[in-house]
This record gives structure tokens, sequence and C-alpha cells, in this order.
């Protein structure tokens, strides 16, 4: 799937602006555009967009099939390991435009060496417009298409959970639960998950971006899963906390209250209201029974083809929620040496209220 | 594993250089010189380093308790999601020096947009130094100590490969064979491959990037295998292919010529000996075969704690090798819609010649 449409736009955006060309090299960006996904690492892949010429890809030679699969309709041009890349993107750029004014970067993703790079090729040109905050506009408002696999990637991550569930018991370990959760997804089909499957027991969830570890399972603690699949480049992310054997009321009302903040602020959800509103009414229920000092965290992130992008869901963003908006709804209580509870799920803002795209019971399990 | 004397050198050059800090920010080198590994996606991670003070981390608060685990014996700073991290750096760093000259950047990690919120901070002090050819000095030559780690994980992809051939049979699809691989390498406690195995089958491998698809394997053709594993933060990365049934002798020459330049390339090196000498020893063989314009990459890539590092091993690569340099060597024949064939082993320079760190057979197999 390309977006052939959004490069439009982006164009026009130039256009507006009198900007000449907008550089194109985060490799997300490029994929979100062209439907072209791969991370070039150390090599050089851009997507150069022109006010009023078509655009080109450049990228390493041993990518140009690839491109070609995903069904580019403009010019390919590529280089070899032992070509300089920026002196031939220069050279195609400057055939298109002898004397380009103004050329907008991903401020964000580009880095100052291949600024100065691109500064020494177009000494006269400047480079201070960035392009982010647009892209970021361009992709926040997702179509009915893209809720559609983001419904599908959900579906996934509920399906991943019933195996997490299944294969919880005394005496198996974090790494085997992750193992197992990966490997019935890959026999299902589904090929990559957005990151490895974190599955962390009692105490050791106390650390919200601790590693899944060799740590075996005990009884009578909580156990927090965090997981997410790709469907056709778009993404699942989940969160859910369950027991295993009996747990204290302290355990239970600590994961209440998470719940509580869950639910409450995905029900506040509409449009209209800010993300900083939907912050504070989590934060605030946590607060109000004391465990505010505990969630460590922002309540969520944005979400589509990247596991976190814009919108912010925090104390410090002022963004104005709008229908078609996705995003993830995760607040978490964590105490040190004791226990993690965090309860997580993504949600797109329908006309009057929102939607989650996982389905999993947030009711307290017992395994 | 941290690397404290590692930071005692880079705080050494920052001192006959006369810059009064070092600014890290990509989180492979954190890993390198600290043993905490975590990608911060848009969060802020930094290491400061000053050149005559105890440097400090600088980390999202809810990283506190994984860096600690790490044994990390100086200052650990934080934020919390709601607060403005650039702002709490540059306060903590004043505190330490009220007038910084000179900050070192890693200009091939940091972005434009984070360079100017330096700048917006430090609006007398000089950004312009790059200290990433430094670092990539200090990583370039492993230790014994990273050497026995890189066996280590060469031999986990030694056994890969043994799983990858049991599970070659007419049918299967490419994605199964990559999930038996993951899954087996989980099984015995092997967490984290380098990258998603790549298996490709027949003309499909003539895309050297391509991605493992549902493809079944067929009668008659060469299979192409590229994996890599992580054992403690160490990569390894090999590539071997292997035919399913009876294949033609066009196909094995093909094969053999790239084993040929593979083995010279291996063969021919030695401290003393340049890269881009490498290079041309195995481009070579293909093309005095006739075969020079499907080898469309480099000959090879450094390796460590990365999957792709310094040196390149390139026709433009004048680096001289000296012992306890790592890197791929992984000559490639790609004929579009027919085949491709690659053969890769990553090795360590020796006093007087290398060793390799996987040991798969690399005479054509038959399966």
């Amino acid at each position: 799937m390309n977006n052939i449409s959004k490069i439009q736009s982006i164009a026009k955006w130039l256009s507006q602006k009198n900007i000449d060309i907008a550089f194109i090299n985060n490799f997300n960006t490029i994929k979100y555009l062209t439907g072209f996904n791969s991370d070039p690492i150390e090599r050089v892949l851009a997507l150069i967009i022109f006010k009023d010429k078509e655009p080109f890809i450049f990228c390493p030679s041993l990518e140009v099939e690839a491109i070609k699969e995903n069904n580019w309709p403009y010019e390919i041009y590529s280089y070899m390991d032992d070509e300089d890349p920026y002196k031939l993107i220069a050279n195609t750029i400057y055939k298109n435009i002898s004397n380009p004014q103004k050329i907008a970067i991903e401020a964000k993703n580009l880095t100052v060496f291949k600024l100065k790079k691109l500064t020494n090729l177009f000494p006269n040109t400047n480079f201070s417009t960035y392009i982010d905050d647009y892209i970021d506009q361009l992709r926040v408002i997702k179509s009915e298409q893209e809720i559609e696999l983001l419904l599908k990637a959900g579906k996934d991550a509920d399906f991943a959970f019933q195996t997490a569930f299944n294969k919880i018991h005394e005496g198996v370990t974090e790494q085997q639960i992750s193992t197992e959760i990966d490997y019935s997804l890959k026999k299902k089909g589904i090929m990559h998950t957005s990151f490895d499957p974190l599955i962390q027991f009692g105490k050791h969830a106390a650390e919200p971006h601790g590693e899944t570890s060799d740590i075996k399972a005990t009884k009578n603690e909580l156990i927090l899963i965090d997981l997410g699949t790709v469907y056709n480049n778009y993404i699942s992310d989940a969160t859910r906390t369950v027991a295993l054997g009996k747990i204290t009321d302290r355990q239970k009302d600590i994961y209440n209250i998470c719940l509580e903040a869950n639910l409450e602020a995905i029900n506040a959800i509409k449009p209209g209201i800010s993300a900083k509103e939907l912050d504070g009414i989590a934060r605030n229920i946590i607060t109000k029974y004391g465990y505010g000092d505990y969630f460590i965290h922002r309540l969520g992130h944005g979400i589509g083809q990247s596991e976190h992008e814009y919108p912010d869901i925090s104390q410090s963003s002022n963004i104005i929620l709008k229908k078609g908006m996705c995003f993830s709804i995760e607040p978490g209580i964590y105490i040190p040496n004791e226990l993690g509870v965090r309860i997580e799920d993504c949600v797109y803002v329908t006309k009057n209220g929102c939607k989650t795209f996982t389905n999993t019971t947030k009711k307290l399990l017992q395994l």
C-alpha cells in the first residue's frame, strides 16, 4: 500500500511554503508514503519530493527490486557500495533544479553528519525548515482502511494473550512464555511482533522497561504481559496483568486502581478532549488512592505504522483529540521490589467516543 | 559488562583536545560503555563524559532500576515524561561546568533537532567536534574477552544452521524455516537474533535485501539462509546457500565461484592488508568468471556489539587490517529472476591470519 496522495499533499505544502524540495530519509516515513519497508542501517535511503516535479527514491542498488515490487510509479535511482550516495543524490536533484533555494528536512531523524554532507553539496541552499510536524499531522488521523488494519493487528494481539494465559504455570520462565507467544504467532503466519513479548513476574514487573528474563513463576504473584504484533505494517500494542494462584487484597486493590484508571480514561475519550486532560483523569485516580508516585510514565503514545508515534498522551501534551486518532491508554503502578501492574489498550477515536483495538478481558484473571 | 576504562580513554581524548564534554546519545555506544542496553525510542538517554570530572547517565525515570542492575558506579539523573529532558541535562552540566567551551557530539547519531535543543541551551558552546571516528577506533580492536563472546555467538549461529538444514524439504515455506530456527534458538535459551532469519528460495534469493516470505520450496533450487544471534550483546552473522534436490551445472558453478571468492578472501586476511585489497580479491574472482556485475554489494562489514559497525570492507575502504579486528566476508552473486548465492562468515584477525566465528560447512550441501 502506498500513499501517493500524501506525497502530493507534501508537494502542495512545499509549494505553499515556497520550498523546492523535501528530503525524506526516515525509513518509517518512507514506508508510510511508498509501502517500501526497509531500514537501510548505515546505507542511504531517501525519498525526494519536489514542489512541482515528480518525486524519486534513492536507494542502495540491492533494494531496487524490492521497491519495484511495491509498485512505486516514479523513478528509482540507486548507488553501489563504493559510490558516494550524497553526490549522486545531489547530481540528480541538480538535474531537476539548478539552484534549489530551500530544502525541508526531517530534523528529528536526519543526523548532524548527514546534514553536513548535504550542506556541503548545496552550499547556497537553506535547510532550516523542518517538515516533521507536518508529517505527524499527515499521519495522525487514520483512514478507515488504516483502522481496519489496526483492528486486525489487535485481533492478533488478543490471540497472543490467549497463548500466554495458557502457558502460565508455576515454574515456567518469563522467556519460555515469550518464546511460546512468538512461536504460536509465527505458526499462524503472523511473522512480526512490534517488539519482543515482555513478560515480567512479581517484583520484576516493577521495572517497566526491564527485559524478559529466566526468572521462574511462583504462586501468588502478579504477571505482566506486554506484547504487540504487526499486520501489513500496522501495529498492535497491549498489556495485561494477571494473577498466578491466590493474591493478597493489597495486590488486588492495586490491580483494581490501575483498571479504574484505564477504564475511566477510555470512557472519557471523545473528540474535543485534550491529551493532557486524559492523562489527568487516569493520574488523579491513581493519586487519589495514594499511588501517584508509582505511576512513573505518561498515559499513552500514538500508534499506527510505528509503535510510538504522534500524539503523545501526557501531562504536557496540549493536543486536542479528533476522530481517527489512535493511541495507547496504559496506566501503570510500579512498586519497587514488590510488584508492577500495567493495563494497556490502544484505541481509535470515534465520532462520540472511542473503540479499543484489543478486546482481551481486563477482569483480573486468576490462573 | 561495562567498559569504564574506555570511558576514561574518552575523558583523556577530551583532555588532549581541550574539549569539556562528550555528549554520547547513541544507545549502542552507551551499551558498549556502560553495559546498559536499551533503545529509548523517542525518549532521551545520554551519557555525559567530562574531561576532568565523573561521568553521569541521564535517562527516563523508568530506566533507573535497570541501569543500577548493570553496576553503573557513577551518578544517574532521570526525568519524568512531563519534564523537559534537555533543560535537566543542561542544568546538571552547568552545575559541573559554568561555561563549557566545547562539547563533542556523535554526529552520525545525534539528530539535527536534538542538536538545536542543545545549542539553544548552550548558546556559547562550540559543538563542531565529532567524536564518532574516535569511538569507532575505541571499538574496532576486540579484546580476547570480546572474541570469546563473538565465538560463543558464532556457535549459536552454527546450531541455527543445523535446524535450518533439518527443516528444509519440498513444500515448506521460507517463513516456516525462519520460524523453526527462531523457536529452536529460544528453546535453547538463545533469546535474541540480531535480525530475523532471512530465508530465500530460488530466484527470490536474487534480492539480497528481500524479506522471508510464504514462497514454498521446490525441488532443484538453491536456498539462501542468512542468520545471526546475540550472545551477551555480541553478535553473529553468517550465510549459507544450500541445494534442495538436484541442481544444474550452472547453479553449481555459480556456487563454486562464490565459494572460491569467500575462501580466497579469508585466506588473504592478515594484519597489514587493506580492506580495499580484500574486497578486490573476492571481486576479481567473481569478475574473472563473468559475474562481476552480479556482485552488487561490498565484501563485508565490521561486527561486534553491532550488526554493522566499523570497519567497512569495500572497494573504497583504505583501512589497514590489524589483529583483533572483526568483520564479515560475504561475497554474493545475484542473477535477477534466476538465483542468488551468498556465503558469509565473520572472522577475527589473528597475528598471522584470521579465524572464523562460524564453522558450518561450506561444501555445497544437497538436501
